[in-house]
């Protein structure tokens, strides 16, 4: 234990407040520059008439489409990562490392999201959006798992059953992402379907978790 | 209550500060970004004319409009996030799903506002921008009505006044935005005049609240 | 006093942190996003020569230094706020609301910037930059002068020093702004040279508030 | 002493949490918007084929290489402002300006990132960026030895080997960065080769300091 404090003595204490903060500003940029893929064609003038605003709007649909699938893998991802940061008691270097190359994933997330909104009827399209997702949920699951092995790493309040619930859920976006590049290289619609379930398969997740946590409570205050 | 400890007690206890800081940081590039729909045109030379420069910045007035328009909305947006926040004690995995759906419209204002900004003379041009800030209305609604139903998600301190308070003003801008719906259909001018109003009702309730307090107080106090 | 606590009752007491949270945001993206002027021209290509980019790079000499001007500029700007805030105790609407505005012409900064950068030898490139400069120096100066008349919403260690350096900071930038506007129309270069005086006013001002606290102080601890 | 404080008296006392949040909020925007480089060419149409969209994505390979490095350096500049912040107690306005101007090399970094990407093969192309990442490391190193001139400004905790590790660290990448500048004007790939090395440099720092700190631990406690 000593000699792990004089090996960390080269440095100032790290806290996680700053570490936070940059993620939660890269997360919030990402989820807000996923707008600027919205586009209304350049030759569209102010005196368009309705109708042609309306078609304009209507052939942004796969863009709506990519926007709101995005924004919940963002979303998720972000309570991911406030999940693992809640269960750390303090950063050290190779955390914050993993936790810049988890962002360089995260902050890709707009453009992959373009070329899966404008092409995503080829395999590239699905391919390349998945690729970013599995590598993201990669970053982090290194990540937790290093924190994982250093108990002093952890807040002491953690209990098995948060560590274990965390342990679950963060396979759950690389493993459909995997999904989503391999059903991808078969049939692009294979994969749109696979990176779909992402949301679907976190409420599944939550909703077992809170079942058996709910087994536990006594009868008498079931209700 | 114990049952609810226990259902909760899968997931590590949860904080506001991070979702306030990932719903700011939103609110902030959503709020920046609305600049970028002020383009000179590409066309104008460095060496344009004093009176070219000119024309060009007043082709941008509706631009203008569309500007100051969304950042009073983005502002009374984000104050009403803050007054429910205030009233939070801490949140649980379903607000902070509201309220990413909820960030999910914020940041498509810069969008809406740029085909606000761009074709307010015609209905989709209006029922557009009007239908985001009615969707976003409406989810912080909900996030509102989900908390008020759990008292133990609120501060202790906070008042009944309070509580009628933030239900009042949270009805406003959805409904307008609903009638700015209505009217652009009919015809746009209606539309717009209908989102003008926003600010507007905000200050006419903040005046009948405080009148309505001050009306509590002892006489002797007055002036 | 307990008058203006009932009337306050409506609301939940407000804090600064978050105003402060969605200020910096603004500012951090109003400074990073004036990068966004800087583009190499569209018809370069990848192959191009050495001297080819030099070139290119050379033209952009115009947008370096008003990404300097702007950034320092901003940077005074958000030390203005930092030093208001830092001397208030709590926040209202109406401080929030003038904060919202204030904001609101800072973040048109990357586009005035831009429009100086590219015609600052015509009256309107420097006149709308002055003028959006002009704005936010007034609009501060309104929350400040808000503020100082309500006393309960100061922070009690504020000194009379501290109270009337602010007060003197707060009026430099919107005067040297209005110079820069009355500048502009007469000559551009008059009104160029009126705003690069901004920063050296302030340092100007920091030395004669310095020179005049260190007379205060005994000489037997002069150096 | 006393003079000082009188000096500083004018100021009203200033933390570094909103300097910090500053800071954090335009490193995350910077590291963000590194993606805006990332174009799939408008003539792509979206009925484009698999073939097609897999070519287009190949040709931003350097694009990559650009992301990545810029992503990596960004996160070794914030590193190291973390570092030195951590070992402020106070802030000047002195520090503030200078890091404001660090922000504002910090900030450049997306556009330098990407005529680096785009001309890689000529001097300008990797003399812009080393340029840019020095004058960034030298802005950080001056603000470092300002602060460690003022033994006030450094929090009490601060230990003799952390100051000496912050010192050591803090030449590394304006070192490396001239040697880019310097080796770009020979042949590009000299200056390439450099900028590569920064992160194996802070690699290998990191290295050297926790040995030198594991000889120091008593051998009983080793391993």
């Amino acid at each position: 234990m000593r000699k792990a404090m004089l090996l960390r003595s080269f440095d100032a204490e790290w806290g996680k407040n700053r570490l936070e903060a940059l993620s939660d500003g890269v997360f919030a940029i990402a989820m807000t520059v996923l707008i600027f893929n919205f586009k209304l064609p350049e030759d569209l003038k102010r005196t368009a008439t309705a109708n042609e605003v309306w078609n304009a709007l209507g052939n942004l649909i796969p863009e709506f489409v990519g926007y709101i699938l995005s924004f919940v893998i963002l979303g998720a991802m972000w309570l991911g990562h406030h999940n693992v940061f809640h269960a750390l008691r303090r950063t050290d270097r190779a955390t914050i490392w993993l936790n810049i190359m988890y962002l360089a994933w995260v902050s890709m997330m707009p453009f992959t999201t373009s070329v899966y909104s404008a092409h995503m009827r080829t395999t590239p399209g699905v391919f390349v959006y998945s690729a970013n997702v599995f590598l993201a949920g990669v970053s982090i699951m290194i990540l937790w798992y290093k924190v994982r092995a250093k108990p002093d790493m952890l807040v002491e309040s953690l209990t098995p059953q948060q560590k274990h619930s965390i342990g679950t859920r963060i396979w759950v976006m690389p493993l459909i992402a995997l999904a989503g590049m391999a059903g991808s290289v078969i049939q692009p619609e294979f994969g749109m379907t696979a990176m779909s379930l992402i949301p679907i398969a976190y409420a599944a997740v939550s909703r077992v978790q809170a079942r058996r946590a709910a087994k536990l409570a006594p009868p008498d205050e079931a209700a």
